[in-house]
């Protein structure tokens, strides 16, 4: 875990990579020469310099500027282009192209970075009295679009970064809470809370950069969701900073009856009904032991009922992970590089568990949970390979930028559906995929696992590996829309943990009906009467 | 179990009576006069007979009634007195005492029942385009007003049963879920579940009337819910009728990231947004085996924390409760007699445990929890008393209606807070309760106990028991003023499981602020224009 960085406002990523430029683990010679050979005619699409990039006006005037100066401090206020990009994009594959390919990048007009909740709604009653849009920035880990600068059709746009809410606050170690700034990174949470023998345990592949309000406003689901929940099962509460004021949903109790939950209606939100800025959380003491056992099934089927079963009978792992075939085959290897084989493994659905708690717990949930997988065909392979990626488990995304530069198509989607339609929704996502990506004969590889399980079903992760074409935005754009047509064709929601963004817009008609979009217009309405907030984000257009 | 009436429209409870007729346990003599001796000056209040009673004149006129019959079906609407009386109040304190003690009865005008979502949606257009208020109805088990017929201004008013929507269809076993209509009674969801070897797990007190439909605008907590969840929990998916049309909230998944969970908006909405037809649940195979054991904790501190513990480390019971002092006194005597000592035991706060699932699963969950709690300093007092209370466990609310009869008010009500405030919340509402009620040098005894538990916190459920004043309708509404400003005043909610109805909604400003009133009055009123949906229920007014 490496302590981030704390200066301010620094932006968390570097432009056009995920993480930062020291992270890059560029390809060797030897892996670049057998990945141009599977992707045929691929080109290379450099990532360009900061200074070369040419960057939409600011649109603000010097009285604009003057005026935020006012509310939040002259020096918490940037047009500068080291501030402007990396806030520009976030981290889908069309954000990544657009780093590369984009002749103007459009960037927020300014970044805007309030420290209290009295800054924040001060600066939101300024955007909406001079007709600003707003863009709440965390982590700019977006992989959906949602950090986009769409200024929907108002005058100007900022980039209102939640930096400065970084304290962990009102630490509860009896109720098992803290209050904790929205801006606080995944590890910077985990390190003060630490210092109270504490844990949030919320690990998704974001973790290093993504941010406890992001985590709120995009229902994020960490890869220990089985033991811990999503994250949205772990708000306690939240301070939700609107146009017409500020919200504390939750506040109240634990669990009510006093009417609809009002956090379900901001957890989710992604900015578009107010800003979140501070999140009181479910944490829990650091567990004392840990144990690991990784399994194989002979095929995705079998390993799908096998992680079923051990949900529904309530076994109690803290991680249970299962790759199909052709995920399992690169798993086995290594995840951090591509064909480098690392000992010889049987064929089949990898499945990893890890158990935490007391060693007595632990023991008990490693228990029950083995020897049900065991009777229902799982082979155990010991614990290496569940250690292997949890080590690796956030390096993942750094290498879709190493494919990115040698002109490979690369994505990752997500979806959830019941357990009794995971293998028909896996199938036709995949055939549309495949289908429409082979189209002039090139390469295409789709890998999926479960990683998040539910009394009902689980969700299902994509990756997909393919050769770009000569119009690389077009051609992820017509294999998008087929991506999303096959699974609300097919029972599965559209996004099971990264959020709906601008690429899911089309699709939430399907997802909540007429009358559900009726309902998040009236909603965004009463909150944000002059749609400063996030314009096309979540639901296409106000009423 | 007993098979529920199916006969229909026949109300499921008898009119002033928890239960019906049958179930009545009137007091023995010596029970009373012990009553009397404790209870003071109090005065029998009898429950008029059913002829005897003055109604609220039918304000529809035939031509109002011949339209609904068309919609519906002419046996499906009703103005008989039979079908009125018993959907005019449900079983708070004030509707009992208002059986008993009022002038008039304000009955529905007319008691509709109709059978499909589309006529549903027709009886609302022609309610909307009529101004009549609609007052859906269950099992009618509310305890905080939820079915009185207020016509929020409006001309008349009608009881919109849910009785025919009583199917159980579409189950799927795989992925553990079943669709339920709404109007299914606890048990008869669970003899229909049976038959596909599955399970809801849902017992609530008010198991043996409540419905499915009941369950989810209210949301009801079952004593189940350390294993299986509160009953929010439990919805996979719903169908709810509105003005507007039908909305399917939940229906993609079972997790999403697509935004806000619509379900959160409909379940605790009390049928002010619209009327819940039917739910998904979540349902799961009849447990294999169960476990019992009783513990005996010094004092009420040291069961809440290990109560606290067992929660937070995850130990697994299906139930645990606790009883604070006063009411282990009673619960060690009996369930359902009052002063009968039935063998001696340990002094201090009883709590109970049991255990469900496969026998592994149950002997590994019994085993951490019990290590657990004789840690904190529980006490085994084996299993008898568990099985005692799984025993009568529905049967309390009956014995309320036998202390009404000798003049005692008696009452329950229920809060919840974070764990590090449970002694200070309990402290000052039965301080609260008590100075109220013994001004005149009466008798008031406050039980308390906590059945549900969470990560953060867990419930407080108060008995009251006093004696009535010479206007015992004032004398408690004097009364619970002061305990709703004792709970919002010191941390807790102003309802856990039994909903805000009538009696809590001057609370709702308090609980979700006035940003969250707005909100709801936004939905409202995009959902139900006219406002005909159960007016003066959950929130006070619309915008």
């Amino acid at each position: 875990m490496n302590t981030p960085s704390m200066s301010m406002p620094t932006p968390p990523m570097a432009f056009g990579l995920w993480g930062t430029m020291e992270e890059r683990k560029p390809l060797s010679d030897s892996i670049k020469n057998m990945l141009n050979s599977i992707l045929g005619s691929a080109q290379p699409r450099p990532i360009p310099a900061l200074e070369d990039l040419k960057l939409s006006e600011v649109r603000l005037s010097d009285t604009d500027l003057d005026a935020l100066k006012k509310l939040v401090g002259s020096q918490h206020v940037s047009t500068d282009r080291e501030q402007r990009v990396p806030r520009a994009l976030g981290k889908s594959y069309f954000d990544l192209l657009d780093t590369r390919l984009a002749d103007v990048i459009s960037c927020p007009d300014a970044v805007v970075t309030p420290a209290t909740e009295d800054e924040v709604l001060k600066v939101l009653q300024w955007c909406t009295a001079e007709k600003v849009a707003v863009v709440p920035f965390g982590g700019g880990t977006s992989v959906v679009g949602g950090v986009t600068p769409l200024d929907g059709g108002l005058r100007a746009v900022i980039s209102l970064d939640l930096a400065r809410f970084d304290a962990v606050e009102d630490v509860d170690p009896i109720s098992g809470e803290a209050t904790l700034g929205a801006g606080m990174s995944g590890p910077h949470a985990e390190i003060e809370l630490a210092k109270h023998g504490l844990q949030l345990g919320h690990f998704p592949q974001s973790f290093p950069y993504a941010t406890i309000g992001g985590f709120a406003a995009t229902r994020s689901s960490g890869q220990n969701s089985a033991g811990y929940g999503r994250f949205d099962e772990m708000v306690r509460s939240m301070t939700v900073v609107t146009p017409q004021g500020i919200i504390e949903p939750g506040h109240a109790a634990p669990s009510s009856a006093a009417g609809p939950d009002m956090r379900e209606i901001f957890l989710g939100s992604e900015g578009t009904f107010g800003i979140i800025t501070r999140v009181r959380c479910n944490v829990h003491p650091i567990p004392e032991t840990k144990a690991y056992e990784a399994f194989v099934f002979p095929n995705f089927d079998a390993g799908v009922n096998a992680v079923r079963m051990v949900e529904q009978t309530g076994t109690g792992p803290t991680v249970i992970r299962l790759s199909d075939e052709v995920e399992s085959a690169t798993n086995l290897t290594s995840t951090d590089s591509i064909g480098t084989k690392e000992g010889a493994a049987p064929k089949g659905c990898l499945c990893l568990t890890m158990y935490e708690g007391s060693p007595d717990h632990v023991e008990s949930r490693h228990k029950e949970t083995r020897e049900l997988l065991l009777s229902l065909g799982g082979q155990s392979i010991g614990e290496a390979p569940v250690r292997k990626w949890e080590k690796g488990r956030f390096g993942s995304p750094v290498l879709r930028d190493s494919l990115l530069d040698v002109g490979a198509l690369c994505e990752t989607f997500e979806t959830a559906t019941d357990w009794s339609n995971v293998a028909r929704l896996k199938k036709q996502v995949t055939a549309a995929l495949t289908d429409e990506l082979t189209k002039s004969g090139t390469m295409c590889l789709v890998l999926c696992h479960v990683s998040h399980v539910y009394a009902n079903g689980c969700s299902l992760y994509f990756t997909v590996v393919a050769t770009q074409n000569d119009q690389p935005r077009k051609q992820w754009e017509i294999a998008k829309v087929r991506v999303m047509k096959a699974i609300v064709d097919n029972g599965g929601t559209i996004t099971h943990h990264h959020a709906i963004g601008t690429d899911h817009v089309s699709a939430m008609p399907h997802e909540i009906g007429a009358v559900g979009i009726q309902l998040m217009q009236a909603i965004k309405s009463t909150l944000d009467p002059a749609g400063i907030l996030n314009p096309g984000k979540l639901v296409s257009s106000q009423a």
